[in-house]
C-alpha cells in the first residue's frame, strides 16, 4: 500500500462503537506516538439480548433503545473519518433472526457501516485490547471477557493471543434462559453453573494444557464482581478469590429475587443481569481451578483501535490471515502472486474512470492472492468451495461484510458471473464489487498458462461501465487466450455488461 | 479390522462394471497371488453421453440403452459376493440432472449400488489400473484416458499417483459440441483443440515441472488412434508419433462428414467419436510437447478390482485420506480416537441387536476421526462445515454415496439431530445410519470433558430402535455429563428415537 509512513506520526483521531448483547460502548482517542489518549468513553446497557424473543427476533422495543442509544453516540464520532472509526456487533446481532431491521437504521442513523464479527474475532479485538492494558510482562495470561451473549477466553503471551475461543453463554442470555421467572434458588444457579460448565467442557482441557500465570477478567461482570467484593471486605488485594466469589453466590441465592438484588458497589443497572453473570464465572473458576482472577480494564473497543491504528502496516492481521490460509489450503502463491499483479495493473488503468480506490485494490489483491483456495477441496467447482471457506472461516482481523465482499469476489472469479451473488451484497458495494469482479475475472485470464511471470503487457480503458482490452501483437496472436477471451465477451454479455477486445478477434 | 490374513490368500472372484460416458465395461477376474485372473471382459459402446440434452437430462433412449448393456452383464455377476463388487458410474453420470432415473433402475437390476465417482477419484483408479498393466521400471510416467465426458492425466512413479487431474472434456462430449452438425471442417476442429488446450492450460505449467520420463496412453480413443496407425503403416514401432497423429488430423478433415469416417484398425462403433477425440489428443501433444505415446491396456475398471483387493489393508486408500484430512485441517487426534474407542465401544454392544456389520463400523470409526474437521474453519456451527468439507472435497478412496455417509455422520454429530440430511440419504440406509449417528452422539458426550483416556466403563443397551445407557456409580455422579445426557435425551425424543439412562437421574 502507498501509505506514507508520515501520516502514522500525525496524530490520528480514531473512535470505536462496539454495540454488545448486554451495552453498548463509544471510545473515541487520539492516537499519537503509540499512544491512544481518550477523548470520549460512553457506555450504556441497552440489553439488547434480553429484547431477544423464542425465535430469536430482536423487539421493537430492543430496536429502539439500541438507536436511541447511537442518537446519543452519534454526535461524538461526527468529525472522525470513517477509514478510523469502526462499528462492531457481536453476540446478540450475530443471532438475531431480525438484525437488518436494527442495522439498516442504525447505519442510517451513524452514516458508517455496522460490522458483525465472528465470536473468535471478537475474541482476538478483546485480546488486543487486554494486552496494551496490562504490563507488559513474559508469561502467558489467560484473559475472560463475559459478555452478555457470549463469553470469550483467550491465552496469549504480550501481543501474540495463543488461543481464542468464544463460547455461547452470558449474562443477558443466561438471566433469560435460567432466571426467566424472576426467581434465584440454588437450583436454577445450579442449572446455570452446569450449562457454563457443558460450554466449557469444549476447551477446558487444552487451556489448561496450554496453561497460564495470570488469570484476567475484562467485562462489566468481572468489573461489577471485582467492585462487590471490594466494597464489603472480601477482597482486600484487589482480586477476586475463590472464597469471596462463593459467599457471594450465597448471598445472591439468599436474596431469592432478580428485582431484590442491590449490593454496594452493584450499579443498579447491572444487578438484573448480575446473578447469572456470578454464575457464569463461578462455572469458570471451577472448570479452570482458579484461585484468584485479577480485574483489568481494556476491552473490545480499545482492541478495536489498536487494530485500526495497525491496518495497512505490516501488522495488519489480516494480511497474516491470508498468508495462514494460503498455507492452510496448498495455494501456488506463485500463480496467486502473478494473477494479483495482472489485476493490480488493470486496476490503475480503470481507478479514475470507475472511481476506485486504495481500499478496493486492497481487496482486489486480496482476493487474488486466495482465489484458488478452493481447489484444496475439489477442482470441480472450486471457486464455489472457497467462496464457502471465505463465508463460514474464522478470519481474524476480518469482519463479516469484509469476509462477504471477499468470498464474493472468489465466487466471481471464473465460470458464468454469479448475478444472484452480486445482488446479495450490500446495494452500495455492488456496483465496485462487480467491476472488481471483472478485473480478477480478466486477470485470471490472462495467467490462464500459470507463466512464469505475470502478465502485465496489456490495456484496458473503461468508458462508463463497459471495459475495453487492448492487447499487444504478440499476446493478440495467442489462439487460445483470444478464445478464452472470447467466451468472457460472451459471460459478461449475459451478466449484461460490456466487455470488448481490440483488436477485434479474427473469425477463428 | 478384524479380517484375518487368510482371506486373503485364497482366491476370490472380483467384479468391476465402469459405466462410462462413452461405453461400459464389465471385467470379472479371480484374485490370486496378487495376480488378476481375467474371468470375463465385456465392453459396450452406450454412449451415454451422447444422450444428455441441453438441460444435461439423459434421454428415455440413452436409459434404455444403458439399462439393456447392464441386463446383459447382470448374469457376469451372479455369483460374486456385493463386498468383491463395485459398480462405478463417471463423468457422464456426474453431470446428468436425471442420474437418479437410470441409477435407481439399474440398481434394482444389479441388486448392487452403484457409486458416482468424482473426477480426481477417477484419475485415482485409473492409475492403479495402468500401474499394474505396465512394467514395474522406476521413473515418472504421465498417464493419459481420453473418456466419453472427461479426460484424466496422472503423474506416478510406480504405484504411486504423484498428480491427478480430470479435465471436462472427452469425446463424447466435444463430438456434441464441435461436430454437432456432423460436418468436420478445419474450423470445427480447431475449435475442438481450442477448447482442449484451454483445458490442459491448468495444468500444464505445473505437469511439465514435475515431468516424466514415459508418455502412456489408456482408453479406447488412444487404443484406436494407435490401432489406425499401425493399420497404414505409419507406426513401425507401435507408438503413436506425433507426425502420424498430424497425418490422422489431416485425414479426417478429408473425410468432411462424421457419418464418412472409416479408417483400417478403427471399428464402426467408435467412429463418430473418433474425430473428437484425436482433437483431444493432438491438443494434448501440442500442450505438453510430447513427440510420441505408448498405448497400454489398464484402465479404470483393473484399478478398480486392484482397488477392491487393497481395502481393509494397511495400503486402504481411504486411511491416508483420512489421515491426510486429519493433518490439513489440524484435527486433535487424541480426542477424535477417544471419541472413536468409545463408539466402537458403544458399537459392539449393539451390534447384534442393530444388525450391524463390520463395514458400519468402519464408517463409524472413521467419522469419529474426522468429526471435529469443521473446527478448523469455524467452531460456529463446525459439525456443518464438516459436513460441506467431506461433501465437497476429492477424497481419495471414498465414492460419492460414501462421502455422503460419512458427511451426515459429522453432520449429525451435535445439536439438533438433522432429520431433514438423515431423509436425504438413500432410504436403504437411514435406518442404519440414524443408529450409527445416534451411538457417534453419545460418544462425543462421553468425552466432552476431552479426557486423556476414552470412556468405555458403560453398557448400552437396545431394544428395537430404543437404546439405553447404564453409566457406572462414578459417572452416574458427574453432574456435567448427567446435564448433556439430559439433553441429549430431549435431542433424540424431538427426532422421534428413545434415549434412555440407567440409573435414571434425580431431578436436578
Amino acid at each position: 500500500m502507498s501509505r506514507t509512513p508520515a501520516e502514522t506520526r500525525t496524530p490520528r483521531r480514531l473512535a470505536a462503537i462496539d454495540l454488545g448483547s448486554n451495552s453498548f460502548h463509544l471510545l473515541v482517542a487520539n492516537y499519537h506516538e503509540e499512544q491512544l489518549q481518550v477523548v470520549a468513553k460512553q457506555g450504556e446497557k441497552v440489553q439488547l439480548a434480553a429484547g431477544l424473543d423464542e425465535n430469536d427476533c430482536l423487539s421493537e422495543d430492543a430496536i429502539q433503545r439500541a438507536l436511541d442509544c447511537l442518537a446519543r453516540f452519534a454526535p461524538f464520532i461526527a468529525d472522525v473519518s470513517p477509514r478510523h472509526l469502526r462499528v462492531v456487533g457481536t453476540n446478540a446481532l450475530r443471532n438475531a433472526a431480525n438484525s437488518d431491521a436494527l442495522i439498516h437504521r442504525a447505519e442510517a442513523l451513524l452514516g458508517h457501516e455496522i460490522e458483525i464479527i465472528a465470536g473468535r474475532e471478537e475474541a482476538r479485538l478483546i485480546y488486543l485490547g487486554a494486552a496494551h492494558a496490562l504490563a507488559d510482562v513474559h508469561g502467558k495470561r489467560l484473559i475472560v471477557d463475559i459478555g452478555g451473549g457470549s463469553t470469550e477466553f483467550i491465552i496469549g503471551e504480550r501481543f501474540e493471543p495463543l488461543a481464542l475461543e468464544s463460547l455461547h453463554m452470558g449474562c443477558v442470555a443466561y438471566t433469560r434462559r435460567f432466571f426467566g421467572d424472576g426467581e434465584i434458588t440454588e437450583k436454577s444457579f445450579h442449572q446455570a453453573e452446569l450449562a457454563a460448565l457443558s460450554e466449557l467442557a469444549n476447551i477446558r482441557r487444552p487451556y489448561l494444557e496450554m496453561g497460564w500465570s495470570d488469570p484476567v477478567g475484562s467485562s462489566g461482570t468481572i468489573k461489577a464482581v471485582a467492585a462487590v467484593l471490594a466494597a464489603c471486605g472480601d477482597s482486600p488485594d484487589g482480586l477476586i478469590h475463590r472464597e469471596g466469589l462463593a459467599k457471594l453466590r450465597k448471598q445472591l441465592i439468599k436474596t431469592k429475587r432478580l428485582d431484590k438484588v442491590a449490593m454496594e458497589g452493584l450499579k443498579a443497572d447491572r444487578a438484573r443481569v448480575f446473578p447469572a453473570g456470578v454464575a457464569i464465572l463461578c462455572a469458570i473458576f471451577e472448570a479452570f481451578d482458579l484461585a484468584y482472577m485479577r480485574y483489568s480494564d481494556g476491552a473490545l473497543r480499545e482492541g478495536v483501535l489498536y487494530d485500526l491504528v495497525g491496518r495497512n502496516t505490516p501488522e495488519d492481521s489480516r494480511l497474516q490471515t491470508l498468508v495462514a490460509l494460503q498455507r492452510r489450503y496448498s495455494i501456488d502463491t506463485r500463480q496467486a502472486d502473478n494473477v494479483a499483479a495482472s489485476a493490480c495493473h488493470a486496476f490503475e488503468q480503470v481507478r479514475d474512470a470507475w472511481q476506485l480506490d486504495d481500499e478496493q485494490k486492497q481487496f482486489l489483491t486480496w482476493a487474488a492472492q486466495i482465489h484458488e483456495l478452493g481447489q484444496a477441496v475439489s477442482h470441480s467447482q472450486f471457486h464455489r468451495h472457497g467462496a464457502y471457506l471465505l463465508e463460514h472461516s474464522d478470519l481474524p482481523g476480518f469482519s463479516r461484510p469484509e469476509q462477504k465482499s471477499l468470498a464474493f469476489l472468489v465466487r466471481a472469479h471464473r465460470r458464468k458471473f454469479p448475478s444472484k451473488e452480486l445482488e446479495a451484497l450490500p446495494e452500495s458495494l455492488r456496483e465496485r464489487y462487480a467491476r472488481l469482479a471483472r478485473l480478477l475475472r480478466l486477470a485470471v485470464i490472462l495467467n490462464h498458462s500459470r507463466p512464469e511471470h505475470a502478465v502485465v503487457d496489456f490495456h484496458v480503458i473503461a468508458t462508463g461501465d463497459a471495459l475495453r482490452l487492448v492487447l499487444p501483437e504478440a499476446l493478440a496472436e495467442h489462439a487460445l487466450l483470444i478464445n478464452d477471451l472470447q467466451q468472457e465477451m460472451a459471460l459478461q454479455q449475459a451478466a449484461g455488461f460490456t466487455f470488448e477486445l481490440e483488436p477485434e478477434p479474427a473469425d477463428a
